[in-house]
């Protein structure tokens, strides 16, 4: 089997963020679940839209989000998601092949408009998103590529996925391929209320397919249904290699071959979004696993991403993160 | 003839802003003339975008700028220009609707995308600016509503508009519905190498209908053909009631019926992006003028609204500027 050539290839939503500030009373009045991640229909999106003050337009997506961490530090990685050709298609593009992403998904020329998230952010830096998936939601088997798949150390899969039909056998059939290749499989919870709407898909990938998993508290307490963070941990660890659960400010959980490690969270100076920390916290987890680190490292290196991207506006990498990360890794 | 129903009603290029980092070696090496508007067509525009790292999209255009500034006193604006029927289109609607200002134009549904502006922030806090004029430069006058002039105290104009041979004829029928129904037409000379392109046109026109002239020193001094400043107030005092020439952190000189003021920089904490600093002067200027201040205070307000937007990136103002000028209006 040949070596990988990437890092990371990751398939997830492609989406264009609509980045707007709110207050507590909007996110009710518009009957958003705050902290979530809401589904919308381009009728309730154009509804939420009118709704919102000034906004500013930057991409996103969960995975892709993680790609552009995983650049930050240096690392190489491909993406796998669908636009249209449209100008939000363009941004989306753009954005990720400047800083050496690879990104080949060809744009469809025909159907719904690239997927936008309206990220809501109240004062107390949570966000709250009505996302619209558009072609997103199209994507289907044909549009990964199995060479890229065997490319990657590492196959990195959105549980946002999982809200369209086509994209699951997207995933069946990726996560197939890179077990043949002698790949590992990462995988997401991405939202609770995602979390909620498969939790037994969820539960049989997680046992089958997935070598490293990804999970916030409310996530991984959703997907055992359960309050206990403690019991959730124990129940997650017989199914998977390795687990990163994130506890915002408490840090979090990495569980391993080599133990169970607990990572504080890195000090924030000045909180501003939370937008991005879980996909960049992924980023630096998924960098420090391909290049060789211990897990707990990997867990810093993490932590680290995440403190970034929540010091401002916005949810990928504005500061070098080989550079932050230097007194970890030199 | 009837009370005028707006502030300000402003006509100008419908642009949204690509806003990027960059260095002074990549403004070069792409053949930018720094600090300034570089036109540029679809084929440059897209070799240009290809040689920026990721960036932020949001609504921008000179004159629709000064119209957020407006709103953000609390003042009334109406703005006319033209967008296609696209997603940039509909996020430059949305934000000037967002916040109370009067859009009407109807979107084109044939025709070149909506403008956008690739906008290069070097680290001096300096913009430069790409600008690929689409649909706005498809402006004609059949776009400008005669009552929508009639309702505004003041008709601003953009200078950059005679870069479109369609908006002068626009422009000018605007200046002249002004006139006749008793208002005041405000100009902006915009760009330094305009005034280059356009002196002998700009010369008669402020001759003959701007009242109200906003200029910067290099457009003033290049409209003049002079190295002086004192030179360049000297000449244009005869031709216009009111100018208001800014000098960046040596403030701005104010000449008018009352005589000439020198009007200090507000202090500046953290100078970010100058991107907008002109066109939020005008704003502060043009709120006070159409509420009866004196020309000095509304040169205070102009800089003061200059100030807030010059510490942040993007063009139009982040905080309440009402609230900002209390201690000027209250």
């Amino acid at each position: 089997m040949s070596d990988p050539t990437l890092d990371v290839v990751a398939i997830g939503n492609a989406i264009v963020d609509v980045l707007a500030p709110a207050d507590d009373a909007l996110v009710e009045k518009l009957g958003l679940s705050k902290g979530a991640m809401n589904l919308v229909d381009a009728d309730e999106s154009a509804r939420i839209y009118a709704a919102l003050g000034p906004a500013v337009e930057q991409s996103g997506g969960s995975a892709a989000n993680t790609c552009a961490g995983i650049a930050s530090f240096g690392g190489t990685a491909g993406f796998v998601g669908r636009v249209r050709d449209d100008q939000l298609g363009e941004v989306f593009a753009h954005d990720l092949r400047s800083i050496g992403v690879q990104f080949e998904t060809r744009a469809a020329t025909s159907g719904a408009a690239t997927a936008r998230s309206m990220i809501l952010i109240t004062p107390d830096a949570h966000r709250t998103m009505c996302t619209f998936l558009g072609a997103a939601a199209e994507l289907e088997p044909d549009d990964v590529p199995s060479e890229l798949i065997r490319a990657g150390a590492v196959t990195y899969l959105e549980g946002y996925l999982w809200d369209q039909p086509l994209a699951k056998d997207a995933i069946r059939h990726s996560a197939a391929i890179a077990h043949a290749a002698g790949r590992r499989v990462a995988f997401t919870l991405s939202d609770s209320f995602c979390v909620e709407r498969h939790r037994d898909e969820f539960l049989a990938l997680i046992d089958r397919e997935v070598d490293v998993l990804f999970a916030n508290e409310a996530e991984i307490t959703a997907l055992y249904e359960t309050d206990d963070f403690d019991a959730a941990v124990a129940a997650v660890q017989p199914h998977c290699e390795i687990t990163a659960l994130t506890r915002s400010e408490l840090g979090a959980v990495v569980t391993g071959p080599g133990g169970v490690y607990v990572i504080p969270a890195e000090p924030v100076s000045h909180l501003v979004d939370t937008t991005g920390a879980g996909d960049q916290f992924a980023a630096g987890f998924l960098y420090g696993l391909t290049h060789g680190l211990e897990a707990e490292d990997c867990g810093r290196l993490g932590a680290l991403a995440a403190a970034e991207v929540i010091e401002h506006v916005g949810p990928r990498p504005e500061t070098s993160l080989r550079k932050l990360a230097s007194p970890i890794l030199d």
